[in-house]
């Protein structure tokens, strides 16, 4: 059973209630009210998201928050606190405890954040599962992953590869590739930066669609397409290249727009605008476009189709 | 390292951000604005909380939410949304997810809360972290365990030890006890009702200090004695047993006053309330007083002090 069946499986089950606006299904959920609620929750396991011989435990403190952050960004929220459940296996160093707090709280601060609350208890292993609660501004509805329209641009928000490309790093060590590159591919891996101020940014512009970019662009753009009922042509020749990911592609004999398209965990946001937006303070760099047609992705390199190898992640849980 | 350790370490590190009036260290946050946003979060894990040999997959599901929504209850919140964070091992049949959800819609919809959200992942065995949200009525602020006044009532929602019972009977199945008792403590245990209404007319009718009786009565009393800056007493004598209470301390040759005390995962509501309070349609039965003096818990049988073996849970995490 894919995460992919489960979900919908949960969300046929699901009803949605009164004080509720947005349930199942979007990076984040959306209370009535407004200034709106926007709720958010990511659960990180150690061995299936991270291992302890790879990340530190300040790293998996920052990514399991800045997670939940991107999904609050794909919203278009502000941050204002995170709930906290930890599990912890027996004979944990408190260092260990310590140094995953330090790495939330520090991006906590960052935007303004309090970490309010949780639980923590024993565990076979490490999983640190955050829920993160944001605010939309007043008057400004959260940004749905089912509203764009034929005609728009499908644009990043940043250079996309570098976090899978250092997952590569990661697991094959004696990959060859100067230490700077691999530092930059292993830093986007471990300590993403979730585009918070973009996301505010463009919900106050009025963006048709949004999500983040967690399981890789491919896969992300098809489910904007599906969820908006058209077709998104992904032009994999426009997709800009994180440092590094050229390299890493070469060192594995793959072409470099195509890891960039599938590597995930990028957290780039992921939008449908129309024609000719511009969002101060926001980088928008068109990926491709919508079409009126059949729900899904066609991919396309120079306008000639191109079917990928795979298309990025969907953690099995069966 | 215990978990209230932890937590003290935790609080200690986490600061409070504009956009949060209350953080870590009562049994839910609660953000700024009016309504006020309640929000808990408490995880449950295989092996540490349940086994798998004695809690169906429905029963986990109940009491995953069913300890979250005691959380928002002990506030006085309503419920509205929760988050369900899945860890499941590999080869989990689908039947079990569905029956772990089913259960938890089961209370969801008897309060009229939204599953709104949250993730699915692999894990070596079975966690279910849930969070739940909340809003206070208009106008009624959430109420906090440091509220307690000295000549204040302590008070309880209900018997208690039942759900204590219920676990040595789950624990030890050779204890004799006739099959109607058996199946009333093991039902008290694994589908527990929180006190939703309860703890909503409670804050409304102002009562002082309030939170939820998870750990075991005596250590809970303690925690509103700390939080309030005084001295609790707690009546042995006056505190209601559930049904079966009795008979399951016969069998294991203890006081059964001191296993409704300390038992645990009771969750009716403990509260500190002015003298002669009535609240219409919530049961406040006085099991202690709370009296000037240093912070702390006093357990008295009959105005001679007791000390209890043991006084209740605090998951061990190091």
């Amino acid at each position: 059973m894919s995460e992919a069946a489960l979900i919908r499986a949960i969300t046929a089950r699901a009803a949605v209630r009164p004080g509720v606006r947005l349930g199942i299904g979007d990076d984040a959920a959306v209370l009535d009210g407004d200034p709106a609620i926007v709720l958010a929750h990511d659960m990180l396991v150690q061995d299936v998201h991270f291992r302890l011989g790879t990340a530190a435990p300040w790293d998996i403190g920052w990514k399991s928050l800045a997670v939940n952050l991107s999904d609050l960004a794909a919203m278009g929220a502000a941050p204002v606190a995170a709930l906290v459940g930890l599990g912890l296996p027996r004979g944990v160093a408190p260092a260990v405890v310590d140094a995953l707090y330090d790495g939330m709280e520090t991006l906590a601060a960052e935007w303004g954040c309090t970490i309010a609350g949780g639980d923590t208890t024993a565990a076979a292993e490490l999983v640190v599962g955050v829920t993160a609660v944001g605010r939309m501004a007043p008057g400004i509805a959260a940004v749905e992953r089912s509203g764009a329209r034929p005609g728009d641009l499908l644009c990043v928000t940043g250079p996309v590869g570098a976090s899978g490309a250092g997952l590569h790093v990661l697991e094959s060590p004696s990959l060859p590739l100067p230490a700077p590159l691999r530092d930059a591919v292993v830093a986007a891996h471990l300590r993403p930066r979730p585009r918070v101020a973009e996301g505010i940014a463009l919900a106050a512009a009025g963006a048709h669609a949004m999500l983040d970019c967690s399981d890789g662009l491919a896969i992300d753009a098809s489910r904007l397409a599906e969820a908006s009922g058209l077709r998104v042509v992904l032009e994999l020749e426009r997709v800009p290249l994180g440092p590094g990911v050229a390299e890493v592609a070469a060192a594995l004999g793959r072409p470099a727009d195509e890891l960039a398209a599938t590597g995930g965990e990028d957290y780039e946001l992921i939008v449908a605008v129309p024609a000719g937006m511009r969002v101060p303070g926001c980088a928008l760099i068109p990926v491709g476009r919508c079409e009126a047609g059949p729900p899904g992705l066609l991919v396309e390199r120079h306008g000639v189709p191109v079917v990928l190898t795979r298309m990025g992640w969907d953690h099995d849980v069966g």
